[in-house]
């Protein structure tokens, strides 16, 4: 008997619309706050960082955003990309659960990230904006708006942590083909890196110095914009193609996932593939269990607190209500550098206190061992942070199998690690270590939590 | 207005069968000769290194050969591949042309190679096989065997030249996470090996010696054999699911290419895209244009002979009439690995000399503009080795343009650079130099072909 393996959409089939979780939630997202007067911010705030059609969507409680027709002719580069049913896998864990996964690596950049990338330049360069300045660690949002940038002739720069930069020259030079210009952060092109050097010449940097490289750069210049790749609530909306286009697919497998599992770090691949299920759930529909993914080395949704904290390391960006381990604390460098991240997107922290997602956490050793077996029987070498779905997605097989369960578990595979087979590397020679955060350290940054009176 | 970006065909709409172009040939391929005897071999004098029905394959003369169900079950992972056209190149070039391109990177591998890495596991299982040898330079061809290893349970044990091995851990990675072995080559687990390492100890190795090693192990032992990546028929004919698909995907876009182009090494992508065009003319259909393109550095259709060669520098393989620039030539280290092979798939040069196709030679630097003009137009970045079909492609595209024609150009892009960014790296550093072989070195090679009686 032949079994479908693939189930694609033609272009025409490719969802039209984002789907804004915000118009569905029982309870409005608590407001963001300035960081200076700790009073809600409204859109102007925001102006001298993003375009106005993305602050828009950022505030927006409409239930459908319409993706403009020059995204979609891009989107289809790539895009609707492929739902697998991982026969494979079953048959490997001997499981009565039938598995499907969202592919994401199909991109150019290898990762769910151009999903966003890509709206954020087109709104950007339609505000008439010429230069975008980000930040990237590992490299894949840097790679993916460079990417942006070669397609809408957006002059890019790319903020880059330093240890990163040296120690991945490969990313960069991704960046470079693109057309984009890639520094090391801390850099001498701002005041804040300029500062940061002056106390310390040889900074490793950190994300959070990078932010504050980009974020001074867009505000000073009127073309200049600043773009960030997770977190947001617009970034999160232009991910949920991901879960529409799942869901289609899913009918044409006359299946409907009892569960969906993604890896969480800022939180955005996740809110692509979850968020359209636990709205079609708000509204009626029928229930998945939404399972969220994270790195025991930083996990802020089972470890950090609920609470208002800034973005960033040096407290430029508002404060949002998330689950927080605290802007100060330094999470060890594990491998999956997607998922460092202290915070958590406010809308999936929100979810999660709604009781609307469920989260666990894996060291990276469990997570790469998911990884070794999902390769040997899928073929598709995940992503150091796409391994952490992998795991969830496994875990909750094994569980079908102890149980007697022929549930459908649906899980986001956001992209491929051939970027990353040093990690892999490492793992082969037992070098992996399970990076352990320092308790001390975390009760530190949670104790030092900005105290923030309720908004009314 | 929407234009179509991708053509793809459903899992049901694979072809069910390869093209064996020895079918429509007007003059069949000379004999294949024994290295020692310089006679015409038979299929008996191959069983120990290839299962017999490879070997049936390679001298078959039948037009079409079932693809085992097995084959294409695991084909479905990433097949049928997509077609795209290439609109932004077309405007970035501002060519009336009409650009297609067969995008092979979409496989686990990121190459075309698994097309015949699977089928080749698949006959050797079936033979009661337990390992695979086989050598690998860049690791393109042991990444896609240890793919296909992993899937029908064989052990792959792969020799790796050394200098790459040491050069590019990352490939070896990917090789360990599908289980098989990789060991650099010369290696002291061969006799062959172990008289290269006595004379020189750090020897950097070769293919020739990687292979000379690969074939020891294989005919030592009844269970084991030997898979080649390219060169031979039954190869060639593996990859001819990529032409046989984009004739399906063409047809969708109510279009019939005029050049149809492929880079070449060995010669099995550009055989695998071009094959089937090339027998549809000779039985009598259109005729298009085939353009081989080959690297500068190591052009054995353009500067080569046809003549009987080895297809290793050992001289242990049997004899084959090629396009050959000598086994005792060394090409340059430039950075498509893929394509530096001193000799041309017998096939390929066959259709050379029968007049069938033309082909042409650029230098890496030509060949990396062209890759980083295609990856800020259409997103993928190329691996080096695609960049030679990129190019020949937008030279075509180039000609329309002064010729004021809209003619149709497909060409295969044969794999991502995802591995590859080091090339990419120099080239923006402008350190990449245009490798030039040795004029004197190439005579000496071609004035020390075997000396062979044509055979009757």
């Amino acid at each position: 008997m032949t079994l479908q393996t693939k189930y694609l959409l033609d272009e025409s089939q490719m969802p039209k619309f984002w789907y804004n979780i915000q118009a569905d939630l029982p309870k409005a997202l608590p407001a963001v706050l300035h960081p200076g007067t700790l009073q809600p911010i409204g859109p102007d705030d925001l102006a001298p960082l993003f375009p106005m059609e993305l602050i828009m969507q950022e505030v927006s409680t409409e239930r459908e955003i319409e993706i403009p027709e020059p995204v979609r002719d891009i989107y289809r580069l790539w895009r609707p990309a492929p739902l697998y049913r991982a026969h494979r896998l079953e048959k490997a864990l001997g499981t009565p659960a039938k598995i499907f996964y969202k592919y994401e690596g199909v991109s150019p950049a290898g990762s769910h990230k151009p999903n966003t990338a890509i709206p954020q330049a087109f709104y950007n360069k339609q505000a008439g904006v010429k230069r975008l300045t980000t930040e990237t660690g590992a490299g894949q949002w840097g790679t993916s708006l460079s990417f942006a940038g070669s397609l809408f002739d957006l002059e890019v720069l790319v903020f880059q942590v330093r240890v990163s930069y040296d120690q991945k020259p490969y990313r960069r030079a991704v960046m470079e083909t693109y057309g984009a210009r890639c520094l090391p952060s801390p850099s001498n092109q701002t005041e804040y890196g300029r500062s940061v050097l002056a106390q310390r010449p040889d900074h490793p940097g950190s994300l959070g110095i990078a932010i504050s490289e980009a974020v001074e750069l867009a505000v000073q210049r009127e073309d200049t914009k600043y773009a960030l790749g997770s977190v947001l609530n617009h970034v999160l909306m232009h991910q949920t193609i991901i879960g529409l286009e799942a869901m289609e697919q899913l009918q044409m497998a006359d299946a409907w996932p009892d569960v969906v599992v993604g890896c969480t770090g800022g939180g955005s691949n996740f809110a692509g593939i979850a968020f359209p299920f636990i709205g079609h759930a708000l509204r009626g529909g029928k229930k998945s269990r939404i399972v969220a993914v994270e790195p025991a080395a930083c996990p802020s949704l089972t470890r950090g607190k609920y609470a208002y904290d800034f973005g960033d390391t040096g407290h430029m960006t508002p404060l949002t209500k998330m689950h927080t381990l605290g802007s100060t604390f330094t999470p060890p460098g594990f491998h999956a550098g997607g998922l460092r991240y202290h915070g958590m997107a406010p809308l999936v922290s929100h979810c999660k206190e709604l009781g609307l997602l469920d989260a666990v956490a894996y060291t990276q050793g469990q997570c790469f061992e998911a990884g070794v077996t999902f390769a040997r029987a899928e073929g598709i070498v995940p992503a150091p942070e796409a391994n952490h779905a992998v795991k969830g997605a496994i875990e909750e097989a094994l569980r079908c199998k102890r149980e007697g369960k022929s549930e459908t578990i649906l899980f986001n595979l956001c992209g491929h690690g051939h970027f990353d087979m040093a990690a892999y590397q490492k793992y082969f020679a037992g070098e992996l270590k399970d990076e352990q955060y320092d308790e001390k350290e975390l009760a530190m940054a949670l104790s030092g939590l900005p105290s923030v009176p309720e908004p009314a």
